[in-house]
């Protein structure tokens, strides 16, 4: 019970400080429109420091003895070890070339993990007004309704979303088409969003029922986790599995992450070997 | 002025009864999530059959004198040949697999060609409430609105969309993937919305830069033009081009469609052409 309690605090702190920053967001998205691309470029840079200022400042308000792990952090401290303490894992602004371009999936995203295990997640799309919310052993939520992943068990009954990553060496790519070709065969169809946490969110709300992304992070991304924190918590309290695309155990460290619900991951991860 | 009355009125009416129509979509969207898989199925069906019952009854009931085509009327008649009256082309609902599945991007389309030039434009997101209208000459509008397509003259800065469409023999696959791979080393990033009509509305109003689909139609689809005749309207007055992926005029029967700023679009042809 006082583990619970602790960690409804901890969600409401979180939830209420993800609104604020997704006000930030919402004003700078509809600005990129009037603004030329460097500017847009710029937008989205100051967009991020002030939505993750506003955050870590905060939390630390709140949670004083937290340990916290954000873009600045680490760029400014070199890699960042995810200790054992409570820690909180924030990407202010994930989606970037969608905010850029003012395409409708952005987020913000705030995970905290215990003991190297996220309990608390966050991820709130302030354009489309999505809240998606999780707490260990107590289930996930869109804007305060229950949320579960797809019950579909066939892979032909199945909506894929993966993205096309920002790598564009010949190796990286060809590996990137060829899979989707291999999996195009099996699937009913794809999407891509472009927004690694909105993905997982969408298998928890079983709006899609595959993701899966393969060498994300890019030039915004000091650590890769931090857009994965937070939504992994609200796949596995919406019931789904989170692992790795080889069908191996989710490494948070690794940038690698698929997610599905249970009846249709042997199926999918075969699918992702084979494609490999 | 008497055309642009016309024409203005003609928006009007479609517009009210796109609203009504979404009100439908939206009701059906929100229950997919509460039935099983061939209940979805059904539900698309009985939504698609209901919204255009409500978009035709309520379009003759003000236009006795124009012409229709729409799913039903081209099943029960055969090819439809599109003729120099006025006629109304309905798509009740365009991204059916999106519906089933609760994906966002959904809509209603509704177009006016008068001597076979798309004239009015109406595209409707009933999920996140966009409502994009235009008339020949008049520019374009989102949610009341003025848009205008992307100011990007390089491929590299441009967000590009297509769609994986619905034919899974390798030679369409193979196309498929291959033209991807080839486009992402040019391009900034893909997404994949499953809406061809909301693809070339993201062209309009500038949150994506670049929009193909070879091959379109599919099973809902008897006539390949009815997601496509209202989005013409709409990216043309917001200063777009519609063409040929080949680079040849666009033509409304076949079906393939692309869509850009004018700035890019030679840039795009010769993309698109290289990897052919």
């Amino acid at each position: 019970m006082a583990k619970n309690s602790s960690l409804s605090e901890y969600l409401t702190v979180a939830t209420d400080v993800a609104k604020k920053a997704g006000e930030v967001i919402r004003e700078g998205f509809y600005q990129t429109k009037h603004v030329e691309h460097k500017g847009s470029v710029d937008l989205v840079t100051e967009t991020d420091k002030a939505c993750e200022d506003l955050i870590f400042n905060h939390l630390k308000k709140h949670f004083p003895s937290h340990k916290f792990i954000g873009e600045e952090t680490t760029a400014a401290n070199g890699v960042t070890l995810l200790t054992d303490e409570p820690t909180w894992i924030v990407d202010p602004l994930d989606g970037t070339t969608n905010f850029v371009h003012g395409f409708p999936f952005v987020c913000v995203c705030i995970g905290l993990t215990i003991k190297k295990v996220p309990v608390v997640g966050v991820v709130y799309n302030p354009i489309m007004n999505e809240l998606f919310t999780a707490i260990d052993g107590n289930g996930a939520f869109l804007n305060g309704n229950p949320i579960k992943v797809s019950s579909h068990s066939k892979l032909v009954e199945c909506l894929l979303t993966t993205e096309a990553g920002t790598k564009r060496d010949k190796a990286t790519l060809d590996a990137t088409t060829n899979r989707i070709n291999t999996l195009l065969y099996k699937v009913r169809s794809l999407r891509m969003g472009g927004s690694c946490a909105l993905g997982l969110c969408g298998v928890a709300c079983g709006r899609i029922d595959l993701f899966y992304e393969i060498g994300f992070g890019g030039p915004w991304y000091v650590t890769p986790f931090l857009d994965v924190a937070a939504a992994v918590v609200i796949v596995k309290e919406a019931g789904g599995v989170i692992f790795d695309p080889s069908g191996s155990e989710f490494d948070i460290t690794a940038q690698r992450v698929a997610a599905s619900n249970l009846l249709v991951k042997d199926a999918f991860v075969n699918a992702l070997q084979q494609s490999a």
